[in-house]
């Protein structure tokens, strides 16, 4: 008998990626699965892959029905968890998948967000440098956004290394469909995303800006600038972010390749690349996993890093496990893969 | 330490399925992969999701590299499985992804693969009626093509339950372009089969035409007759067969569920939808699944039983572990997963 | 100066498709494209491929826009167009893209539509025996459904020349997602869509299933017998229909070919293609074409005739066009391409 | 009877596009379409969707074939148009579509395609300051790359206005699958391009980068810096390119879509979108158009420009047939759509 695990937005994406990789985890249990509008249908109804589901139904969202629960998993609109975490004991781990605790500038989440900040959680990136520890010993978890992951595990190691500038790091990531959520909106139906790509916010205005830029300020230790321009790519999963900074004088692509491989060599889901091979989304379709490769371009002046991930994996629910895996002292890749469902 | 286990043809979509579903195996090693045009290269060169295999190469196409293998994986192209077959010693676990040994009949062997018929080995269809028990007495399993898994899942509780006739059996069954292989062909090119569907073989060319036959017949006790199309769709893995059959007298969408139901309800992998949900091949990516629904057509006269698959998961590599699992008596679920990744 | 032409339902798909193919048409001019929850906006907001409309807006539904109008397209959700028809005069060219006027049979469009049987106009399948003339004199016309336009020019030659029996005729069409309109439903997010094969209605429930019995028939002469399944597939145009009817003694491909062949060898929108070509539905995109393979099965004894079609252009704008060709005596192919745009 | 034209390496995608367009061109007749290795076989074997071309078959890559032709298209692998175009006339009109002759700087030639420069012909892109001129009098034209035609056209009214700064500009394009040629070749397999998006050349090293930097500098009237990097995206066809560059003080987004409408306000094919909108690739399919949308960050101090474009369409052989009309004084939108098949 594992611990008593709930998970509130059951009915999205990143909620039924959540159901999918607890159930083949051994130490946790999913006791509730909460949604709003369709609660009351079965599991199986709403995520028709999750047939070991057959027999239960998701739940309404009432906070009662949390109580009881271990961990709390909380993949819901921006802004909608606040009000839910204050109803949860401190002893009960909570992983909010939303990104109403990341920031530690409230003027940069109201700006952004539209909304009064509710507080700053600890940030659960364990692969930037320090945040393991922290998040050992936490029970309020901010689970990164899927852009700011793949953007600042490519540039942290290069940032704290000091090979490239924190002034003008340029970055254009692409991602699948379900990072824009399970809404019904006609420029999301299939027959406009196929065969399309389209930027959908440009000149800095995404909300995820500010928490790359808090990311990688904490890796470099000081505060950068970037410019980011998301996409969306004609592809259920998977984020492609190609991140730019200028380099410092005489660094190569074996010194960025050197930096990165140091930064990464234990991690069991951070992956740099042999020479030569190319990061490719598909690779980590479903998995836990990072594909990073760089280079220097001599011409440009610039590093530039490409990094892989699936955004409902890594970018959202894989890391969120993994992050419980750390808080609960469970062995970091429970329940999780490196290894992506491919071709 | 797991038993020793070789995939032949590892540089295949099949043998690169078979790899990521032993690499999360408690029982099976892999201790060779072999690959013949592309032997020595890393494994994460041919397959970049299988992360976990690096440092590891792919070994030349020897079958003295196989004599030390507990548990032997042909996934070759058709024709290729019967010499590498007769340099394995009888005590050895032999799972042929390949045609080579799943036909009874030598003549519709020869007639649609235009080679001598090499014998036939016990047919690695779990759920048909009598043949789990064959699978866990052999060493030598012929694991079933994609297309007759989807066919015969989805009519063989009907034929035996005599539900419908034998004489005019009508199948039209799309499959993913991982299902013709990896071959470099320019009509296999993803700007060809994006936003394209097409038969490839009509008329009843396909090779799979009597392997159908071979199932359907078994369940149904008597030879029955089958016209099959087969076409290609715009999507890496699945197959959706839409199976119909003429009614017997009376007999109505309740009887088919009913039969469906009863066939299934204790299997781990095959799934009757509940009523009004349909089957989806993205449900069951990766998965070793199969869903099934059917309806009754009193207009027309007959019944509609539609299933999907992933056709590298239950129609191929998931499919040939679930047999080598029961041949050595492992628990039949093991290192497989009835949750496809989706969306 | 060329006649006035209007668009009503301009902001659907084949709405969309209707503009942009009277944009390039010299005798049609569009002097007003209605639309309903989105008038008001610009032409290229709603179509952004529709560059040359730049400064123009869609107007409201108000019939009384209508009158000017020397030729109206209806490109609205079935049941909608019977209120509007009865706004415009005789002398009107009106084109219904709907299913309101398709069906002799009222009861049939009852049970299938539970809506009031509205009337029946002359239907506009050109290709189809003695239709071209009709079309040629008269005021209203009712374009065929995109699943039937595959299905009976597929048909309708064989059953025309005896070849094939009328009471046991199966069918499965696969139809890409703009098929299903542009309604958000969060089935048809492109991340649900992409990667997926599914049926969506089966045992006989599509509403087009009398409208294919009804053309069928009238190249029989007799009341033929349907079991029809539709499937979605994932690509954003393209209809792939697989038909199939038992032979008659003695008919091979040849003949079948040769009866194709007969009937459309001065057509310039339907091909047979040469022995050994299959149709793609990618072949079409964009096209008013129809491209038909066809195979005896000597094993299960049936024809198998497979056809391609875009469900915007043959299946429903480009038709409707070629029939408002006709019936204002214009050349049949003014403004149509028989060409698609491919890869 | 038209201008008598040839098309060689008809074949490939770009090759088949040309075929399409001219088979709609009023002016321009197809005398010879030549092949290499597909020579002898039927247009419609090769090009499914060029149903009008049914009884021509593909000629040998002769050059006394082009002898007779008013107009000689030249849509080869790079590197086979020189020795070509030795034998032809000077009184033909030659488009070459490879890169032989686009680039002024031998040494860059030789450095990113590895052969001996051939030479440079009039640059065909018509929009750039100074280049219609330059056409309408030429009779050797050396056609734009895809890259290059939607890079360039995005930002050289911004460098040419003195609005942003040359020394540091950041493009990230991605182009559909179809920009990658028709070559058999595992990686372009639909099975392992589809859900999968990955950069195939970092750090500069992609052939067009010199062209692109070509095409700025002449723009900006100085040699600018320019870092590129190319991705592959999961559809058949498209560009969509995001650039960057350094804002100049005091520029803001309305001044960058000031000189991006004075540039193009008379211009057929490029479109400066409404603000809000955002170029989408699929808005342009079969188009020669190009849609750009501007936006300045004020927070990293860049201005994002970004442009879609058909890489079929103005990235190859509708910019060609766009450059044969002006060089041949016919209407230079003669045979070419500015609006794109979608959705």
């Amino acid at each position: 008998m594992g611990m008593r695990t709930a998970v509130a937005g059951a009915s999205g994406y990143a909620g039924g990626e959540l159901l999918r990789l607890l159930a083949a985890h051994p130490e946790l249990d999913v006791v509730v699965a909460q949604a709003d509008s369709r609660a009351g249908e079965p599991v199986t109804a709403v995520h028709p892959n999750l047939v070991t589901y057959a027999g239960q139904t998701l739940a309404p969202s009432d906070p009662a029905l949390l109580e009881d629960a271990d961990v709390v998993f909380l993949a819901l609109p921006h802004g909608a968890s606040a009000a839910i975490a204050a109803t949860l004991r401190p002893d009960q781990l909570v992983v909010d998948l939303g990104a109403d605790f990341r920031l530690q500038d409230a003027a940069a989440w109201e700006r952004f967000y539209r909304l009064p900040h509710a507080g700053t959680w600890v940030y659960g990136m364990p692969e930037l440098a320090g945040q393991r520890d922290l998040i050992a010993g936490a029970r309020r978890i901010a689970n990164p956004g899927c852009y700011p992951t793949s953007v600042t595990l490519a540039l942290a190691p290069l940032l704290a290394a000091g090979l490239v500038e924190t002034d003008d790091i340029v970055v254009v990531a692409a991602s699948g469909t379900s990072g824009a959520g399970r809404k019904a909106a006609t420029n999301l139906l299939g027959s406009e995303v196929m065969g399309d790509l389209s930027p959908y916010k440009i000149g800095g205005a995404h909300q995820h800006t500010p928490e790359i830029t808090q990311g990688l300020s904490l890796a470099a230790g000081t505060r950068v600038s970037v410019g980011f321009t998301p996409l969306l790519a004609p592809m259920p999963r998977g984020i492609l972010a190609t991140c730019t900074a200028k380099l410092k004088p005489g660094v190569d692509t074996a010194a960025l390749r050197a930096a990165l491989g140091k930064a990464y060599t234990d991690e069991p889901f951070v992956h740099l690349l042999d020479e030569g091979q190319m990061p490719h989304t598909a690779a980590t379709f479903g998995a836990n996993s990072v594909h990073v490769q760089a280079a220097a371009d001599p011409d440009s002046g610039r590093a530039v890093v490409v990094s892989a991930i699936d955004n409902l994996g890594k970018g959202a629910a894989g890391q969120a496990l993994q992050n419980a895996n750390i808080a609960l002292g469970l062995p970091e890749t429970l329940g999780l893969s490196a290894i992506g469902v491919a071709p």
